[in-house]
């Protein structure tokens, strides 16, 4: 349920115009207000109808009762700053950046008192950016985190909570630094990892890319689409999620460490112990319910090499 | 097509398993006859009907044009070994281990003149194993890789490449270091990777496995089940291509900590231009047409976290 009138989106690429598309595509009435600092992606999104577009950001927020920065991490102090001097009294701030603790440090001072500001973290994207990169469907069963602060009024995250859940997403709460945590290990260190062997992979010219492509275990091939994602906001979410990322990065060298020597001095012991703990977290996680154990994995998904 | 009358399966676990009934699918009358180690494998296969089921690897090869081993890639040896004054003159060996050089040097020695030695290397799997984890499609439009010797007679490897295509296989040839190489790229260094990463989640104990399993990024889900592969297969598979899987993780890591310094340092414009470099490369597979930028790619994996 969109208890909104009037939405005001910041930043129009790849998840702003989901987040159009999928309004749109509920039939409810709602305004749709945008902006974007390119003059290009302005017309662009002009042109595709995605919103009625301002030419700052402080016209687009004025009048609305839901505002949702939709800009990469590293921007979101400055558009907040714009923006505070034009918010409505009683709106409600947003935002779909992938670390919340630096966002709320950038965004909470400008805002001004009797605006609600409720950061969250549509968990849905693709390796395509810009304004023609949306689809309605994008966020249909995909979880979007929202990590109210302290002060949050619930009526308020109630409100956002049923927005996500009319756009198709299911909606969790989380604390924000528990929130950059968890991400660092399911998102962001798989992600540089991912952007690593890529480039290894490049580097490697007795390796051909067609042989990359084809001969690749699942997952793997994932992480090549991966490593082509927006280099903005991955280069902002290392800078913006920095400890939490380097305490899980030095955790995984050391492990990886311990298994390379293994593989160096032929420690087959080792190896199979390592392998049948993973094995056992795996079947865990199975047992649990958490996870399908589904037989037609084979079909999606190599784990043979 | 398959030109074979007999065909025998050392080992009978998911690819073993999974052949045989993939040439059951064809409805030709091949003889499938099997063996295992374990009495326990044995009896299992013999309940499932996968094969006629001998008690001894002599036995089992006797009078068979095609004997593929399919133990794990430390067993190839002495199951050679065992098998060699049994094999019939004419005869096929292959095999499917995923790794060609260590396993050439542990077969070949062993095998009589008037046998050919074809080594082979479908690129299939799941997480499970087992006589009772095959299935008839496991191989349809995977690859297969296969590497002939220098001496390999041409209508030998044409038969085996038939048999492999009636198994719904696409089949490619490649020199064994070099498939060696290609493999450590493209899946025996990420499988590292995911056993790896699995271990970090598994240790850091604030998250909690509901978390990874619910936020994790396509890619990385799949490689938590990739870490429930066999151990032993997986052991065998690193102390068998020590060498490129060393290569591979050197650069790897070389890489890694170039990037885990400009997040320690701050320096965005290093990891901006890497991370532009990759969506480069990867662009590049598009533009050549060796995949497909397929829009719903966001439906199948979350590139953003």
């Amino acid at each position: 349920m969109i208890r909104y009138k009037r939405v005001a989106l910041i930043g129009l690429g790849l998840i702003a115009s989901s987040i159009s598309h999928a309004i749109r595509r509920t039939g409810l009435p709602v305004e749709i207000h945008g902006y974007a600092r390119s003059e290009a992606t302005r017309t662009e999104a002009a042109r595709l109808g995605l919103a009625t577009i301002f030419e700052t950001a402080g016209e687009a927020v004025e009048g609305a009762d839901l505002v949702i920065l939709c800009v990469p991490v590293g921007a979101m102090g400055g558009v907040a700053q714009e923006i505070a001097p034009h918010l409505a009294p009683g709106a409600t701030v947003s935002d779909v950046g992938s670390v919340k603790r630096a966002v709320i440090d950038a965004v909470q001072p400008h805002l001004p008192e009797g605006v609600e500001f409720i950061p969250g973290h549509p968990l849905a994207g693709t390796e395509h950016s810009g304004p023609g990169s949306g689809f309605a469907t994008l966020f249909d069963n995909r979880w979007c985190l929202l990590t109210p602060l302290p002060e949050s009024a619930p009526a308020a995250v109630e409100a956002l909570t049923g927005f996500w859940q009319a756009l198709g997403a299911r909606v969790d709460r989380m604390e924000p630094d528990h929130h950059d945590l968890v991400l660092a290990v399911t998102s962001h260190v798989p992600h540089l990892i991912a952007y690593t062997m890529v480039g290894v992979a490049d580097h490697l010219r007795r390796v051909t890319e067609q042989e990359v492509i084809n001969y690749s275990a699942a997952g793997f091939r994932d992480f090549t689409r991966i490593a082509a994602s927006d280099p903005t906001m991955w280069r902002d979410v290392f800078l913006n999620n920095r400890e939490a990322t380097l305490d899980v990065l030095g955790r995984f060298t050391e492990e990886l460490f311990a298994l390379q020597r293994a593989i160096r001095l032929g420690d087959g012991e080792h190896l199979h112990a390592y392998f049948t703990r993973t094995r056992a977290i795996r079947r865990g996680i199975i047992d649990a319910g958490q996870d399908t154990a589904a037989p037609d994995f084979g079909r999606l998904a190599s784990a043979k090499g």
